[in-house]
């Protein structure tokens, strides 16, 4: 019933009856007790239909909030969510994950008081936590599974850190995989087969397949950064290898490169401005790191065959010159059958689509059927 | 309800009302029509359980079956199917898929009518034809879409030709996807994100995601066999380029590796019987032809994280060393996540894994919600 109503039309009793097939009596306790933890509200009788009025039932988005964060290597968005994910409160943290799980989710846990405080007008009842790691994360447990950038995350009990916290279900994801499932849910809820890349200061993919997110077997499934770039195989990794995608064409990487031709450039959005400003060399740099991006892609979109590639990330804000050069190296290295439809585009949650993710993961498991059945029986 | 029978367990009235929350009076009416229909029988009152003894009514796999065919380039198998995949009758075709659409599909009729003939014995009521073949099928539609083999058989509407000879719902698909299917459904039901590789006079992949056939968004995906391999790049393919992995590692291509030095291979299974009796070249070009294939799947292996990967067709009866080949180029050149726990396993249903896909593909449509109440209303 509930995922009926999830559509967002209300409903009266007659039809709630007529399109779910229970019997009254069972339609009656289930409505009682939606309308007891406030998931569904009872609209009152607008539309007087002749005979006697009746009532008509709708879903009620604010029943619950969720705490979500989007974790990068470097900074953190955090915000308080609806069930239907609108976006109550917002905030920004600088951070480093290599400095570990405590203090970094200590930071988090600070970040989404100060939101619960600040978004008080707003019902706060708790619906779950929402976390994504800029690692390769095994949803089930929400451990982290080797990730090569954060020390001391490796098997950190995330979850239980959280739900001995805040007392509700935390679900955890790579964040990647998380704004992947943002931009699905929200910007492109059409298109089912879709691969969303962020290029920061990691580079990253996250595979929407069906409509469903593919984590692969251990949560690794689109863990692009670090797979041995086409160009240039020596320049070293933070991993500890070399010639990984990400140490020749994340926004360090470029920084790095201007750098090397006397162009002061340190941060991401160091990249950016001197793009935005017209810099010659930095917009030939982050085309020549679409390339390098679009060249490891190539053959994955010749197999998983997307409907779209989305490019997202702080470098996606350079503009064209970045998907450019995805756009370049997709359609010269890919098979044409899979490259007929495909577009290639840059990403339309933005900065946002993260957290949207998170905010679409919780709601995914808070209305699941048999969560809801658990909750109200 | 008839997705909770699906289970195979039997449930009385009492049972079907408490796990379906559904009114007594849908209930009998539901059940009245599943009973009409043949889906669901009656298995009377077996257990006494004090009181009024309760009939069990129980899923009925043998009320509709399914004809069902894999097609590969120069062979078919044809099979009638129960509900449950239950192989009721079978044979083998020898065809040229390059014969175009109306003479290939004119001999599978004549081999399933010939087949229901045999198959008398059984309840010949059809739920549906489901079909493999071999290039990108567009799963809506039917139809092929541009397939590299199979002059003729662009654009035609393969479902149109067969649902007009049967009067019955025909879903088509790759058959390399089937292939998947079957394997997925039948012998590895646990492992919901799986690759499984045919190699026979073609090559093709199929993916299943989250429990799911990943189709791609114009039914591409898997579709490895005109990818350019590592070595090699000048062998000309029948698809008019030179150095696809089909030219050099598929069973043609190895018997002419075997010919060029003097041995006689024509057919695949020429090169199994090399194998298999110990010939060391055929060993050793096998093998060769392994590394290949997993040299074109180590990339996306670290993309997509398969639990498992299952090698199929033809040539996996050469034994160890195919397999051989690909785990050694998989181990070789994909991510250390991606292959922590990944196995290269070979094919557990063997031959009949297109024809098993198949039926589940009919299945899965027949026993669909939407179908089944379609049908019962």
């Amino acid at each position: 019933m509930l995922g009926l109503l999830l559509d967002g039309t209300p409903r009266t009793r007659a039809q709630l009856i007529a399109q779910t097939g229970l019997a009254r009596s069972t339609l009656r306790a289930r409505l009682d007790a939606l309308l007891g933890a406030g998931f569904v509200t009872d609209e009152g009788n607008d539309a007087f239909t002749g005979g006697r009025p009746a009532n008509r039932f709708a879903f009620n988005a604010r029943a619950r909030v969720a705490l979500v964060a989007d974790v990068g290597a470097t900074r953190a968005t955090v915000a308080i969510t609806a069930l239907d994910s609108a976006i109550l409160a917002r905030g920004q943290l600088s951070l480093d994950i290599a400095d570990g799980p405590e203090p970094v989710l200590a930071r988090l846990i600070t970040a989404w008081r100060a939101l619960l405080v600040e978004a008080d007008g707003a019902d706060t009842t708790l619906a779950g936590v929402g976390l994504g790691l800029p690692g390769p994360v095994e949803h089930s447990s929400g451990r982290l599974n080797h990730p090569p950038i954060m020390p001391g995350w490796d098997g950190y009990e995330v979850r239980a850190r959280l739900e001995h916290e805040f007392g509700v279900p935390v679900l955890v994801d790579n964040e990647v995989n998380l704004m992947a499932l943002g931009e699905y849910t929200t910007a492109f809820p059409d298109l089912d087969d879709l691969i969303v890349v962020k290029v920061a200061t990691g580079i990253g993919s996250g595979f929407i397949s069906n409509g469903v997110l593919h984590r692969g077997a251990v949560g690794a499934a689109g863990d692009i950064g670090h797979i041995l770039a086409h160009r240039d195989h020596d320049t070293p990794c933070q991993c500890g290898n070399t010639g990984c995608l990400e140490a020749v064409a994340s926004g360090p990487a470029i920084a790095a490169t201007l750098r090397a031709k006397g162009i002061e450039a340190h941060a991401n959005d160091d990249v950016v401005d001197l793009v935005q400003s017209g810099n010659v060399a930095a917009g030939l740099a982050v085309r020549q790191a679409g390339r390098d991006i679009g060249d490891v892609l190539a053959r994955c979109v010749s197999m998983f065959n997307p409907s779209a590639i989305v490019v997202g990330g702080t470098l996606a804000a350079a503009g064209d010159a970045l998907l450019a050069g995805v756009r370049e190296a997709i359609y010269h290295r890919s098979l044409p059958l899979a490259t007929g439809g495909l577009r290639i585009v840059r990403s339309r949650a933005g900065e946002d689509a993260g957290v949207l993710g998170a905010a679409a993961m919780v709601r995914q498991h808070v209305l699941s059927p048999s969560v809801v059945d658990k909750m109200l029986s």
